[in-house]
């Protein structure tokens, strides 16, 4: 009776049977399969689109991985599982998983081996500026907040975007290795098959789904299990607006067709909790070129709020969620450049009090805002919000401008983070923390390693990693029934 | 099988039976079982302690209604259900749910007279000063912050707490009250009743609940419906971790043991969606005398964030989810005078830059702010946050002092208030938006008016407005049954 779950008694004769049931094929769900065909289980995907990939593949394809990889070696990084842990902990947002983000250090340096041994290319060459998506085909970029305060201070500092070859906005290149991974591992994929329900016994147990295809119901046996990998609700504007309200107000979702919540809410309805269902990913890619970040960000009180030198995925989240999206990079003439994102110049003026009142900002504040600035900024310091010396110099050549990063005018791109409850197996979890028996999940339909303060790869890097552990899990829940 | 659910096959025989089933004796599940027993529902609640009162009965007493109640009107105050709605929509957090907010707007002169009915007294005074709860026994006050920027601009502002008469403090009084009229209706309660489950049958309807009572299991059928009014989850830290991990590091928590979010467990454990699990109410006291609104509230950067005169509840919320709970009230000699409940003086300087250094602030930030604020003030205005004018001097009378208002020294009260999903008439709403049949909701286990910027006595209001509707919604569901 309740949607979204249908009981066994219900169901007359399957349609199809598998060992391990995959429910979409981006990345997560791409891992899961290839682990658990590997792992002799008979492996049936069925993805909503006709074809794989989904968001993964139309992302910028950085996997966030760290701890000393081959790759970071080859570049000449040190890293360390302890240093990459105390950055995530630290940064990911309020109350992280330790326990995934403990065993996502560790397991780093061999899960990039296994992201190369199903074919992704890398490049051993590292891109120094211009984080998270390289104009370049280099292998390695910074791709978090990583050498700024208080991070650094927390943990030593190692660029951990590891990007597969090609040039720019390489998710299709991960997406393509891996579904052909999954095809050569045995796995099955049906595409236009989009799940609609969960089909439960009377033990509580999943034991499979049922599917709409071309506008008929299939239904399908999952005799270990089924895993959830259907992506985040970055375009379910019901549940935006109930979980993450100002999200509604970026500009840019990112996210393909399917983000709309349909998994996780299909967890719900088999009993699952959820988690962090108010995170959100918010960039706010305003200080690229990296000389920008010597530009000053205030708020509608002409007021500074952050270290300038954050990554994006942090000034996005302070600009909207603390300071309702009306914010403002104030640059001076020596500072100014063309923006790669961001063209909109708000405003221009001759002196910091012309800039003020163009931007309509309250009599004396930016003018305060900055002679305060640039008094500390003559000596290397920014005793408010500690940026890097290196980007720290007075404002003061005229004339000065400002790029509009109000939500209303500037690029916030967004994409959900919270989602079921999960072990670190991929057990989806009830409200008591106990697991749902035959039910898995993996990727953004899922909370996993960053609830807050995002760093790119994050998604596509505990996505992969979550789902090789719910594949295998869930094959050998099979071998063991 | 699923914790906080059990399958009515499973009950061979009710211990006893009930048209209507209230769990929890708080304003809302008192106000549920008046109305229910007058609809002529056989209404039977259970009390996890020994005796009624809940949460409800510890706390100030307010009720947060408006509209032109008979109690404004003596008092001569004039005010609208047009004005409360604007109000509220604008206050309350970020979606409110207006079709609750309008009706409970334009109920809330009916509701007052239903109070006064249940033989709740209230004197027909007004006490201007000391929003919330009164130290005498005045009926009406402020209590929040309609004459504030921006929500004096957005609806005519009226005081809205009304309190039943009693020196301080009358929860008690209206919660003594309720509860009689309760007996008086026909409902009968049962103490030391702690519900354990609910019981589902095989259509997927609630008919009833388990409950632990002096150690052993008892099984109640209910008819018409259950009522969840089983308080929030503020006693609950696996949960305040999962859903307002920053409410953990609040010095008071609001709110009796029983609200350990059990009913919003099993009200999930049923299938229910939950909203805005990540809203709580925060107060932090600090400008009562209402003339400590004259000084100045700084973060750790030395700047103001909020305009000082906003309510209480307000300043809380702005200085833990924005500020990561690191303020300063800052006041000079001519308005220093001795708080009510914050005490401590965090430092004093004979100067603003020495306050500053004794604070730790960074250099030059606070006397920065002092200096652009002063400029203001002394013309009476505020451009940077509109803070009234009559709460508008320079801060120039040495010495200079500070309170702390850090999360680690200062009053920080936390209630949560977010909880499961629920129509008008209580129906308690799964993740599709579908009732789900025979489950009712009121009060904080449910998430109501406010979710977000907290005004003082919408809980006590909400709860028992909500609360009378889905007593006669359950008991009417009864009859039609």
């Amino acid at each position: 009776v309740r949607s979204g779950l249908r009981a066994l008694s219900e169901i007359r004769r399957f349609d199809e049977e598998a060992d391990v049931l995959v429910l979409g094929l981006g990345a997560a769900g791409a891992a899961a399969a290839i682990e658990a065909a590997r792992a002799g289980a008979r492996t049936l995907v069925l993805e909503r689109a006709s074809g794989g990939g989904g968001t993964s593949a139309l992302s910028g394809g950085v996997l966030y991985l760290g701890g000393g990889t081959r790759l970071q070696r080859a570049c000449g990084f040190e890293d360390s599982p302890e240093a990459m842990f105390g950055y995530l902990m630290a940064s990911v947002g309020l109350d992280p998983d330790e326990a995934k983000t403990r065993l996502y250090c560790e397991g780093s340096p061999e899960h990039y081996e296994w992201i190369v041994a199903q074919g992704v290319p890398f490049k051993e060459t590292f891109y120094h500026g211009c984080s998270g998506e390289p104009p370049t085909d280099d292998g390695l970029v910074w791709s978090g907040s990583e050498r700024c305060h208080p991070y650094s201070e927390i943990a030593e500092p190692a660029p951990r975007g590891h990007v597969p070859r090609h040039p720019h906005q390489t998710g299709h290149v991960l997406m393509r290795h891996l579904i052909e991974s999954a095809q050569s591992a045995g796995a099955r994929i049906e595409g236009d098959a989009r799940a609609t329900a969960l089909v439960m016994d009377g033990d509580g147990a999943v034991v499979g789904a049922v599917a709409s295809r071309f506008g008929e119901e299939q239904s399908f046996r999952a005799r270990g299990g089924v895993i959830l990998a259907t992506g985040g609700f970055v375009n379910a504007d019901a549940m935006l607006r109930r979980f993450v309200p100002l999200a509604l107000r970026c500009s840019l979702r990112v996210g393909a067709e399917g983000d709309d919540g349909s998994g996780i809410r299909l967890g719900m309805a088999a009993g699952a909790a959820t988690l962090h269902m108010d995170a959100a990913s918010i960039s706010l890619p305003i200080t690229q070129p990296w000389g920008l970040k010597r530009g000053v960000l205030v708020n509608a009180q002409g007021q500074r709020f952050v270290n300038e030198d954050a990554y994006y995925g942090r000034l996005g989240e302070a600009a909207l969620f603390h300071q309702d999206g009306r914010a403002w990079l104030v640059v001076d003439d020596e500072v100014f450049e063309e923006p790669e994102y961001m063209k909109r110049v708000a405003a221009v003026g001759g002196t910091p009090a012309e800039l003020e009142a163009e931007l309509g900002l309250p009599a004396g504040s930016l003018v305060s805002t900055l002679a305060l600035y640039n008094e500390h900024a003559a000596k290397g310091e920014d005793p408010l919000f500690a940026k890097q010396a290196e980007y720290l110099k007075p404002l003061a050549t005229p004339p000065f401008g400002a790029f509009d990063c109000t939500t209303e005018k500037a690029l916030y791109a967004v994409f959900t983070l919270g989602g079921l409850a999960s072990d670190v197996d991929g057990r989806v979890l009830d409200p008591e923390g106990v697991a749902i028996p035959g039910l898995f999940g993996a990727g953004r339909c899922t909370s996993g390693i960053a609830v807050g303060g995002y760093s790119s790869g994050l998604s596509l890097g505990d996505g992969t990693f979550f789902g090789r552990r719910a594949g295998r899990a869930a094959a050998a829940r099979r071998r063991s029934s």
